[in-house]
């Protein structure tokens, strides 16, 4: 397991954003998937729920200004929030 | 920020994959992201790379067995190990 190191003010950053479907909501493509691992041999998949990841790498060095830009990002572009969650974490580029 | 809870033996476990594109691979679609964020005004972006971020729900309750069967799941179905990295996280379900 990777941690993740904070961002620190003046140092060059990255966004890491995760986009996850909302509970509820269903999920074909996670679906398809632990059909594929089955029929791979793979048993022991209760559920699959596949997301994006996106790294963004940013030119702002305040952190806290950075995250509320991102998070601005996923509202408008990254995330439909209709169906979608989104978590941003901002680190050390 | 979000902590990533370590998995207990006996609990029943969740995998967290990271898919992502290995370093000088062209990623047209995050450079599409990238256009698009631009033309939306957000201009302080300097790359986006976009991966796949997929939750597995496991009924393996040992969490080393169930990070080696992750791990084959990948090399088998979920990455392209020619052109994609994988990082797999066993946490607590």
């Amino acid at each position: 397991m990777r941690s993740i190191r904070p961002a620190i003010e003046g140092h060059s950053m990255k966004a890491k954003v995760h986009v996850t479907l909302k509970q509820g909501v269903l999920d074909p493509q996670g679906k398809a998937v632990q059909h594929a691992l089955e029929a791979l041999g793979f048993g022991g998949v209760a559920d699959v729920r596949q997301g994006k990841f996106i790294e963004l790498e940013l030119t702002e060095t305040d952190p806290a200004k950075a995250e509320t830009e991102v998070e601005a990002m996923c509202r408008k572009l990254l995330a439909n929030t209709v169906i979608e969650d989104f978590r941003v974490d901002i680190v050390e580029g």
